[in-house]
């Protein structure tokens, strides 16, 4: 059986992989009145006096709702709200086990952003934060920033920062092996859409200076006349910002390469034409932009991909549950870049200087000690940010 | 302590009454690529070939969503939504512990009642039932009836057809007990909003000739100018419809008395003035129409109230859980008329005829077996009713 018959037959067998359970034990008159009538009068009328207690008496302090349009999951497209099910009540299931997060998935039978919009903040009085899944760019971003702006809970587009968290902690680690810093690398990136745009702002917040993007038609400069509003703002943070030359053109030279676009665009020759100590990040979903082995090949020092068949996965589930459980802890209201890049500093150094090596560059997402960490950091951040409530 | 106070330090040590777990283990990269990417993939696929399969890989057949406004909340009115949680928690954690069924609190932060339709029609892929709660009156009709009409998954407004089946339940007993039939009874209803527009419904269904409602103003009657849609509705079901007279004067000669209205609006006389073999249920909540031990003073022959300190609660809880329980089983598209009936009919017949007494009309909700034979006589109904899927 492949892995793909078997994840079938499994989720039949399930008919979902989640379950709303009961803390509480309701097994007599006495139970019910107090979990329920006539009991549940006095929270209500606690909050009702003051909203904010909703954090003292209900789940609000520690739930996710994990919304999606089903326009861009997995790398399946548009495949509807109830086709994307499987995928949310997964990241429901990996908050759960993770963070210890109450998530609940909520797919939408609407394309609309106006109306995504409108019905996350009509949702939100439920939940303690909204964690945006697999929205295509780049309306994705333009509800992410409305939402943020509006709610006064975290709210989150994993496939926008989630990724770009992990990339940033694999190239933390990745320069500790190569002894580079940010402010000297020249960096190519293929991908402009949520994950890639993502990838440049906090590369950026790296302190990284030279960035060379490039979409479907090629290289983002000053002469593009179709960019996306996220690509005009790409454009703004990149350097050079003339660029016009091919992918090859711009490897030569190149000391990292981060792929979140489409199989098979980079040879060994490209990656051959790179300074010593190439990184190479290439995360295209199920087939890399070039495989792991044919980047080693071409003389990478450092290789991860989105796969779990090779070393070094650069997988977003080491950062979500702990930036929420980081964010709820402290009370915070939303996730800022200084959160993300405290999530991304503690996801590297989970792993001692010592341990590195180039097959080992992220930790694994089952070691317990990340998300702690992570937990930990993120709430420092949060407090130093000032947004908590 | 009271009751409120223990419940309110209850709560404050739960926070959040129910949670989101994991029906699956994820310990290894293996469980994760099962569960999540890349076998995920797999059921997306194959629901996005046909989305009725979601029945077969996710927890939709088994899902509801628990939908409030927050505007009519217990007897504390338009608390809003936080204010609400609390109670939809509750009810959540009763759907679990009572049938199984996963239901989710969505407390919105809009009383527009387009947007509420156009929000829950949203949502909806996730789910295989919709729950209506503590939604005021007669907006909640419209709003049920809307979807009802739109969606394809059963969509039930609880504060209107979970009582009215209760009622008609207790009323099916008690007419066992004073040995009278639903075509000879004058029945008079005090309260025309969600309940009592729902139980005057199902009394017609049930067979009940002769009805007299009143709302705050006064009787139901043709020359009323400022009736509501729902209160329109009613007075096209009831006979007579000139009534014109006084609760007190109604009450002569009534067999039956239902209050879903306000406190102390019924007096010993006024049941003193009912025929022979009266029944008094009067469930205004906490503070009833006229109290328990009143009501036999003035010589009813049955009384049920909503309150669990007297016997014969009228309580809700005995019916929605094996009401979707049954819809789930059978695969029902809504919740029909018939279904509500044949769950009355399950209701009253949990008790057996031999076991019958005025003070036992009603079966206990810790009565495992009661859910059970709701469960197979719903899920019967649906199917004679040709609503299955």
């Amino acid at each position: 059986m492949t892995i793909y018959e078997e994840a079938l037959s499994a989720h039949k067998q399930w008919r979902g992989k989640i379950e709303v359970t009961s803390k509480v034990s309701v097994l007599s008159k006495e139970d019910l009145s107090l979990a329920y009538t006539p009991g549940v009068a006095e929270p209500c009328r606690k909050i009702a006096e003051d909203k904010t207690r909703a954090y003292d008496y209900t789940w609000k302090g520690n739930s996710v709702a994990v919304v999606t349009d089903g326009t861009a999951v997995l790398g399946l497209g548009d495949i509807g709200p109830e086709a994307a099910l499987p995928v949310m009540e997964g990241k429901a299931l990996l908050f759960k086990e993770f963070a210890g997060i109450d998530a609940v998935p909520i797919c939408l039978a609407t394309k609309d952003p106006k109306e995504i919009i409108q019905i996350v903040k009509a949702i939100a009085p439920t939940f303690g934060g909204i964690n945006l899944e697999d929205i295509s760019a780049p309306r994705c971003v333009e509800i992410e920033r409305a939402l943020i702006e509006e709610l006064d809970i975290p709210v989150f587009h994993d496939d926008q920062h989630g990724t770009a968290v992990v990339v940033t902690a694999a190239l933390i680690n990745a320069l500790k092996l190569v002894k580079k810093t940010p402010q000297d690398l020249k960096v190519v990136i293929s991908g402009t859409g949520a994950a890639g745009s993502a990838i440049i702002h906090m590369l950026v917040d790296l302190g990284v200076k030279n960035i060379i993007a490039f979409n479907k038609e090629g290289a983002l400069n000053t002469e593009m006349t179709n960019a996306t509003f996220v690509e005009k703002e790409i454009l703004e943070l990149i350097t050079p910002q003339n660029f016009n030359g091919t992918l090859a053109e711009a490897f030569v030279g190149a000391d990292v390469f981060v792929g979140v676009s489409a199989p098979n665009l980079v040879t060994k020759e490209m990656v051959a034409s790179m300074n010593e100590g190439s990184i190479v990040f290439p995360m295209a979903n199920p087939e890399p932009e070039i495989t792991y082995h044919e980047a080693l090949a071409g003389g990478a020092a450092v290789v991860g991909t989105g796969r779990s068949d090779y070393p070094n996965q650069i997988n977003n589930v080491l950062a979500f549950p702990g930036l929420f459980r980081g964010a709820f802890a402290a009370e915070a209201k939303k996730i800022t870049s200084g959160m993300q890049l405290a999530c991304a500093y503690a996801i590297a150094d989970s792993i001692a200087y010592s341990e590195l090596n180039s097959g080992y560059i992220i930790p694994s997402a089952f070691d317990e000690k990340v998300v702690d960490l992570i937990t930990l950091k993120v709430a420092e951040a949060a407090r130093k940010d000032g947004v908590t409530r």
